[in-house]
């Protein structure tokens, strides 16, 4: 199985390559995130509070919920796998993040289409909004859906790792914080939009009940010392977080265009700050040809993803125009 | 259950007040620790290398290994608890630290005492080397207790995260290796002998078989992004190893002379970084008079350790000096 972040097996790749294979913030982190490590180094030294109290408190007024409703992780997977301990079927939509079916074959889950399959008590549907790799929004109504989930007896899990770069924000939070988020969970986490997937910052919204079952098999201390600190700054950097989505959203828009012109390759719809390129031909070749060209895209194996297609991040201007004019070239050998 | 590093409970603790509650190395951690990571910050980019390759040879080095026998957690916490989920049944010498038992209860699992219990196959065996609170080293011939767990199929986890300030290590790694790590897993961390409880860096020895169970189970991207450069240095940092040895050693033995003068206390044997004070009176009543005078002791409940005890860290000779003089106004003060 490959993973995003894979520059390791690629031995050979420039380092200054640019790869388009790691789905994070264009921008790179908050700047003011090197000061507060800095400044804090010497937590390093200290065992991080067993109960997270600070971290928690900014988690809560970032996502404007109560503290009994964050649920705190090493990463979104930590918690997606604890959720996913207590369920008896994983109901999920392919394509998408290749770790819920890991994860629920680790569990010895019964694994099933969500489309497809009638809900009953104790089956957990887990949704990527955005899903990953598609970049799609949720194809459902939430509160259509949440019906449903309440009548059946089931859980909903939303992975919204990737939603602050939706132009339009889903109100999964505030609409969920009106039922004290029973029967859901929300996961967000640093990883993506502050772009710390070294740090290893998960959090979400649950139920209190929920969260007191996930604090009571957690492993204690599974954030590292770094969290707390970072947690201080991130959450209140709005300038950095209005030019994030500002920065995808256009680069969005743009790239839409720009691949119009290109008749080998299509990009499909997204909402998140990465997209699907479908290729004419064939995937692989193209994956070879930019590798070549100093650029690494995220390809699949058959069982994440059938079919011809890439993944590429959304990156700045500059390194978009380069992939395009890279993806340009391949398109005119192709004509020869 | 309270925790070494409690000290957010006790917000009247003076900032000034010294905390001999959590037992990591009194040097603190290796200088170039800070160095390593302010030039690696930019790691918090990317994801770490999902195999943590160099991680992985960092510690086969230090512990003169194999590659494939090395194992890697989130603090030793995380392998403590992924081995556990493999056995039927956990034997334990009590009193030792309380993470054993919970985990175990989280995971359903009997749990017995190992020297009342004989032994069966897939029975799992935790015992601290030396052990946590007690400071000891297990009191068995290595040997013989492999002998036992080959010819009952049991398999035993030693967890030697204070082994580096035993004055005899013991050879536990030596011995093993010739054995493939067969039927035994030693647990190590860079938490206590590094002083980096804060960073999450466990690792350990195991079998090749083992160790490919333990990966294909364990949540991807458990460490974060930080260990990989602190890896690269600490392990070789022979000078802060051979120091703090030292300290820790000589200091032990200091003390020992030290509290053979008080008679309300009894400094108990001890071959790690803390020791256990027996208190002739009330543990609790020392404890808050030392809280008074500005020492953080740990206290047990009567779950974790019966009778009257507190747990003190080996600290420089100037903390250690200042607690020493405490204890005797204490001891003082009684006898008015």
């Amino acid at each position: 199985m490959i993973h995003g972040g894979i520059i390791e097996n690629y031995p050979d790749f420039p380092s200054n390559g640019i790869d388009f294979s790691i789905n994070v913030n264009p921008l790179g982190y908050p700047k003011l995130v090197d000061k507060a490590i800095i400044k804090n180094l010497k937590s390093l030294n200290r065992y991080p509070d067993i109960y997270y109290r600070k971290t928690i408190e900014n988690v809560a007024n970032y996502l404007n919920i109560d503290s009994e409703n964050v649920v705190l992780g090493n990463g979104s997977m930590e918690i997606i796998d604890v959720i996913i301990r207590l369920f008896d079927r994983i109901l999920i939509d392919e394509p998408c993040f290749n770790e819920y079916k890991k994860r629920a074959k680790v569990w010895k889950k019964n694994i099933a289409s969500f489309k497809d399959s009638e809900l009953k008590t104790n089956d957990l549907i887990i949704l990527g909004n955005p899903n990953n790799p598609t970049g799609e929004l949720i194809p459902y109504d939430l509160r259509e859906l949440y019906k449903k989930i309440r009548e059946s007896g089931a859980f909903l899990m939303l992975d919204e790792t990737f939603i602050e770069f939706a132009d339009k924000e889903e109100e999964s939070i505030i609409l969920f914080k009106t039922f004290g988020f029973n029967s859901v969970a929300i996961i967000r986490a640093a990883t993506k939009f502050f772009s710390l997937p070294g740090l290893r910052f998960g959090y979400g919204a649950v139920s209190k009940d929920l969260n007191e079952k996930i604090k009571s098999i957690q492993n204690p201390w599974s954030l590292n010392a770094m969290v707390e600190p970072v947690s201080e700054i991130i959450f209140k950097d709005e300038e950095y977080i209005s030019n994030s989505k500002r920065l995808v959203s256009c680069e969005r828009e743009r790239l839409k265009v720009l691949y119009k012109d290109i008749k080998s390759v299509k990009m499909l719809p997204s909402s998140a700050n990465f997209y699907l390129l479908e290729v004419k031909n064939s995937a692989k070749e193209l994956f070879e040809f930019l590798l070549k060209e100093g650029i690494m895209a995220r390809i699949f194996n058959e069982e994440d993803l059938k079919g011809e297609y890439l993944r590429f991040a959304i990156r700045n201007r500059e390194d978009n125009d380069l992939l395009i004019n890279k993806i340009k070239k391949y398109d005119k050998g192709l004509m020869i």
